[in-house]
């Protein structure tokens, strides 16, 4: 009987990335519509920002050596001169002995090196202001170009644009940047047991779980799902979806017939798409083990196990990363720390997902193993997390911190 | 001078959630559009799955107790009666003595109470079958109904739905779910110095920030953004613009002008919108002092401050629950645990909220405070979480343990 060809988690990488590469196409995107969106290009500021030196706080702009040794019993006194008008040049060029009121972001007028706060200052009346509390030169400023300096990488292709990515954006006067456009996902489903979810399976059947575990989780990392449905259980039915899904998507997911059984046709399909053919069979990874990948001529193909616990551990792990980074870097979340519950044994030479639950007891988080057999879609939703127990351990004991990754 | 009358953090949400409260519409939606929505009602499961007793491996069902004592040496043979189809009903009905070849996921055929997996057998002729190790009666098999009984609830009002939510969803048939739609938020600048990003700033003008800040923390929440534009600082300018953006949206936020400064007229506007008027005025909050929080008529308004900095805290504490829970519930992701890189000193009496960039080092994970002035949007770039000194510690000190929210 042919068995798997088992390679670990990091040689199937090294694999893919060997054999594959992402090919981004881009689009051009207004701020509003941005969030989330990968960068296709580096950001560069052609300005300053800010673009003059202004105040962080509402005060009285002056000169700081003359508040040098002011205290309540004896402050510094200051000739008012008015107020700077937010958004236009001040008029008003201070000289010794006089203050100029300034509210937060308002423009230092010439003269003036720092800006006393409101609460430090006392009107003596319309004309005379008394400090109480010295102020630093540059003290409640933000100069010219201290927050992004002109010529300045402000951001870098491939990153995942959050708010205040937006706000810097707006700030440096970039109101549509080229983004990634998502990767073509195709979705389909194998085995003659499926039927469509919207459909009354009759007895022996059961409804399609994966097309739908994957097209969320597709869509979570930034791709764009498409399904291409149901499969039979037979090399011609599976080819032709195959090759569908091929000639319109960048990667192909198919979901059960992944094994060695005698109905497992998924390598044989994989092995006629296109060169170089299959790169793996069998990942030494639990729940998860009977996957295998394959490139066709430029395109990325997987074959997934059936069980949908086994199908996200997978996905996690191999296709997230190339929807989201074109490949296997950084920016894996750093897993929250927790506490097992209870201790857990594992077969050496393989890597194990063990779904958690998170429980906070006594001000510490505890790490609560889901149990339940890997085919039960209802473990991975009473689930917060999985923990990793590496290839090389055999297992977790009670009360040992481990590393929680969220999904 | 009036000054703030500051709230802490949970009494501001009490005064919140004691005179607002969130009014939910609702639209049905399909799986494939329903990632990351909320549901607008329990789910039950109206069927038990799976519907028949299933196998979990690639393997022969059989009576477990006559594989006992089963070894390499001395295996337990029976007479081979074919395979289960799949997605059909068994015409195999098994005798003492008889094994039936089955996939994974086939039925159980009556007579049979276990599978013994295809590795723990040898096929000595078309129909004879070695079992080489003993099975449990239950082993390798999903029961009926096991991961999910009829009557069940397996999804609650308020769940944002996840990839394996939807899974369960498609298992047990129900292909389109109520969810809530996204509450609309009005978004209001205000301030002389504003220009739209889209304008070159004159000297002493600069871009508006907050509006594409907010605008992305109100869509990364799960509500709709209404970007209203920039409002002079004119009570009568931004009234205008407060009540076109309360007849349209069921929250509102005006950044900037939520000071004491001698500009800041939202706090004038927002006693003018409606009863009950003004919440309160100032959060022992830094960044964020300068926050109020007012509700007109059902409607809930908040200013705050004009720092897009404090901007994302304040939103992060109190709006962001609203959007997505509808109160300040449960529900936040549990805080990453890493250790400072530094100690920092902070004025008891407030809580302090620190940006943080996360960095690994020996395996181990610690917290670097971004230092720079909360004026400056690019400390938010660079910063991946925040860290919070709470209201009654006076600092954190270096190597201590600490809790990162990301964002």
């Amino acid at each position: 009987m042919e068995l798997f060809n088992v390679v670990t988690v990091p040689e199937a990488r090294r694999q893919i990335e060997q054999s594959w590469e992402a090919k981004w196409q881009i689009e051009r995107v207004s701020l509003t519509e941005a969030l989330g969106r990968r960068l296709a290009a580096d950001v560069f500021s052609r300005e300053e920002v800010p673009g003059f030196t202004r105040s962080t706080v509402d005060g009285f702009a002056l000169r700081a050596e003359e508040t040098f040794g002011a205290t309540e019993t004896l402050p510094a006194c200051f000739e008012l001169m008015g107020e700077i008008l937010m958004g236009v040049v001040p008029e008003i060029d201070l000289l010794p002995g006089q203050a100029a009121r300034v509210s937060t972001g308002g423009m230092l007028p010439p003269g003036a090196n720092a800006v006393v706060m409101l609460e430090h200052t006392e009107l003596l009346d319309p004309k005379s202001l008394a400090v109480i509390r010295p102020v630093a030169p540059g003290e409640n400023l933000v100069f010219q170009g201290e927050d992004i300096a002109c010529g300045s990488q402000v951001l870098t292709t491939g990153h995942r644009l959050r708010p205040q990515d937006l706000g810097l954006l707006a700030a440096v006067g970039i109101t549509a940047v080229p983004v990634r456009l998502p990767m073509k996902v195709g979705i389909i489903s194998t085995g003659n047991e499926l039927v469509m979810p919207e459909n009354e399976p009759l007895f022996g059947q059961v409804r399609d779980i994966n097309s739908y575990v994957l097209s969320g989780l597709v869509q979570e990392s930034g791709g764009l799902p498409l399904l291409f449905g149901i499969a039979r259980d037979d090399p011609d039915a599976i080819l032709a979806l195959a090759e569908k899904a091929l000639s319109l998507c960048d990667l192909v997911l198919i979901s059960g017939g992944s094994s060695v059984g005698s109905r497992d046709y998924t390598v044989q399909v994989l092995k006629s798409l296109g060169t170089p053919g299959i790169l793996f069979h069998g990942v030494s990874l639990k729940p998860g083990k009977p996957t295998l990948a394959a490139v066709a001529d430029g395109r990325l193909v997987f074959g997934l196990p059936g069980h949908p616990v086994s199908v996200m551990v997978v996905f996690d792990l191999l296709i997230k990363p190339l929807l989201s980074l074109g490949g296997y870097g950084q920016e894996r979340h750093p897993a929250v720390r927790a506490k097992m519950t209870r201790s857990l044994a594992s077969g050496a030479g393989r890597e194990e997902h063990v779904r958690v639950r998170l429980i906070e007891r006594d001000g510490e988080l505890w790490a609560d193993p889901v149990l339940g057999k890997s085919g039960l879609i209802s473990t991975m939703v009473k689930a917060q997390g999985t923990v990793v127990i590496p290839l090389e351990a055999e297992g977790l004991s009670m009360g040992q911190e481990v590393g929680v990754h969220l999904f």
